[in-house]
């Protein structure tokens, strides 16, 4: 089964420390600022938005982590305001922001993250921000009750937090990972970011975390889908303290540490997409018998943003019809009388054609939080999983309030 | 500003008749069936869905056009099933509605020209469209009336007929254009199909025909959108029976019906995403200083299928963050720092920042029924106009009904 829930137990990764506060972004006053320290710096490997349009703290935060070969000494996030189409002002801003905690925390600047999550094309508050950070920055706790707040401040409309967090054995000794996200909740003018921080104390270069991090990234986050729309926003940022002493060097260890890793961020994704907008029924749909990984993604892609098939699904209704036109629309050159399409247990099309099935049992699969939807393209042996979202009218309500 | 209703004179091409019958494919009993004959043969080009799924209608009639060289002497039209996804049995069913036709008619099946829309996936009644065809072809009528009831015939669950009709001079000579046309508006289990049906008394032959539609085709009919989702079933057919006399061999003459070809299908268009599904705002798009057609296109499709953009447009919300972010989502290598969005009159976003605009009249000027939003990319000298529509609550509903 999915997660949906933030984890129960928190393990604190051993170097980082956490706080979190109000900078009276958020016309509600509440937590807007939060900050992840880390100590001594730790390595740092991060995944962007793929959107051309990027958000202020995207170019600056890149910047930097290139500057400063991967070491990041703190984490800098405002919620509220995503410093996103603000110009040369935004750009600055941002740079002032990383500027005064760095100068707090007696660093240089370029190992300041900064990440920014909230409206579009509004003025950056740059100030408010700096003035709230000498109490940020002397608030600082390695607790699991300061960690939570970090994921409670970093929050847009989701309605939870979203966290998980492991604790394993390599070679004897405890290593610890914690990840916190935000993300598929939106913001007046509501543009969903999703943000995402990962601390262990594995002892990692930054261009192992690298090499980690995407390929974690890549059946995890990059498999969900709530609307089809990435943000300007996105971050994926992994941090590793070294403090456990535990060290990737040899294969096992290596192979460990990445299951570890996929495992959590797994977890995120499926905690922000069934926090998604309006999203009522969570499809964990898997596309198999493809030729290659990205023409199952592309299948999946098409089915998971087709405004007829996510319908169908919000009315639970068992209608193949809709998956096998979304398939033809892919791209894929498929070929019609291959295709099989699973609901739950049963086959409901067979090599393209209409099958004999259940209909009140597929209605019941459907009407579930999770429902299991599956295609195969008779094409080759690669397969896919992605976690897609109904279309409800709530996501319809929640993005056509009139926001000025 | 655009058509949203079906044209109030029609005027028939010299060549044609019309019927239309019930063969009780729909249940509730309305009008299912429905003919066009040609009387001589009609020189004829057709386009047809790009999706890889196709309905059986799709397939045999692009095998006939091809082993007829592009003449027709009967269209045969059914609603309320769309003979896709139903195999052999649809296709052998498709094939013996057109030899029936085709016998009752006294022409080879090769000159029928079949079509369908309506619910995918189920048994498609041949037999119940065999029986009803000789009454259907006994009424046929060169009549306004029977045009009339033929564009009421195909429609499914659109509101309205979508009707454009124009009587043009070439060389002292009249010419007269109607075209027909369904979409839009779904079935049960609703998978949108577009039909259009053009006729003209100009004489031309398929190859002149193929090469006037496309071009008309590629302004209007490729530049709409209601969901994103291309239909298995999507037909537009170009009949010319030549019995006005004129022809296309000077380049006035040919200009002159392009022009005319041209704007009828842009009527049609208009009036099928104006009758979109849930559809309470129609945005006429203009994506200009584009590097290609085919970039403008690419960036217009990316803001028109999102639903962050589309929900804002439901909500007359001058958003225009969505707006740039979907053009960032486009694929296309654009510098935000070029880029400026104009609603209405004004300009809402200057080189990718906010600048100052009247919120209360750009809400207004999005509250109509037809809004104009226009992006410069800063690349080159291309542009292309496209329609797109909001996503409503009503959207949702219609189509997450459920339907088993």
């Amino acid at each position: 089964m999915i997660d949906t829930r933030p984890a129960k137990t928190i393990f604190i990764p051993k170097g980082f420390s956490f706080s979190s506060g109000c900078a009276g972004i958020k016309p509600s006053g509440r937590p807007d600022i939060a900050l992840i320290a880390c100590e001594p710096q730790a390595s740092a490997a991060a995944a962007f938005t793929e959107n051309q349009v990027v958000a202020a703290p995207i170019t600056v935060g890149r910047g930097f982590l290139r500057a400063s070969r991967g070491k990041v000494r703190a984490v800098i996030v405002n919620s509220g305001n995503a410093n996103c189409a603000t110009g040369a002002h935004g750009l600055n801003g941002c740079k002032e922001v990383c500027t005064q905690s760095a100068r707090l925390l007696g660093v240089p600047p370029r190992e300041i993250f900064p990440s920014s999550t909230g409206i579009i094309g509004v003025t950056f508050p740059a100030e408010q921000i700096v003035a709230a950070l000498p109490q940020l920055i002397s608030q600082c706790e390695m607790s699991e009750a300061a960690a939570r707040r970090f994921a409670d401040a970093i929050l847009t409309t989701d309605t939870r937090p979203k966290i998980a967090s492991s604790a394993f054995q390599i070679a004897g000794e405890e290593v610890r990972l914690l990840g916190v996200a935000k993300g598929s909740g939106m913001i007046h003018p509501r543009l969903a970011t999703m943000l995402v921080y990962i601390l262990t104390d594995m002892a990692a270069t930054p261009a192992e975390l690298r090499g980690l991090l995407l390929d974690a990234c890549a059946d995890t986050f990059n498999c969900i889908s709530v609307d089809g729309d990435t943000s300007t926003n996105d971050t994926v940022l992994l941090l590793a303290s070294g403090r456990s002493g535990v060290t990737l060097t040899n294969r096992a260890a290596r192979k460990n540490f990445q299951t570890e890793l996929k495992n959590l961020c797994r977890s995120l994704a499926e905690q922000i997409v069934s926090d998604g907008e309006g999203v009522r029924h969570v499809i964990r749909l898997s596309v198999e018998k493809a030729k290659s990984r990205v023409e199952a993604m592309q299948v999946a892609r098409a089915i998971c943003h087709s405004p007829l098939v996510k319908t169908a699904w919000a009315g639970a209704d068992p209608n193949w019809g809709r998956i096998l036109a979304a398939v033809g629309n892919s791209g894929v050159r498929v070929d019609p009388r291959r295709i099989n399409i699973f609901i739950g247990q049963q086959k409901v099309c067979e090599r393209g054609q209409f099958c004999e099935f259940d209909r009140v049992r597929a209605h019941q699969d459907l009407s579930g939080r999770v429902c299991l939807v599956r295609v195969e393209l008779g094409r080759g042996s690669q397969c896919v999983t992605f976690y897609g979202t109904d279309l409800t009218d709530d996501y319809v309500h929640i993005n056509a309030e009139y926001s000025t």
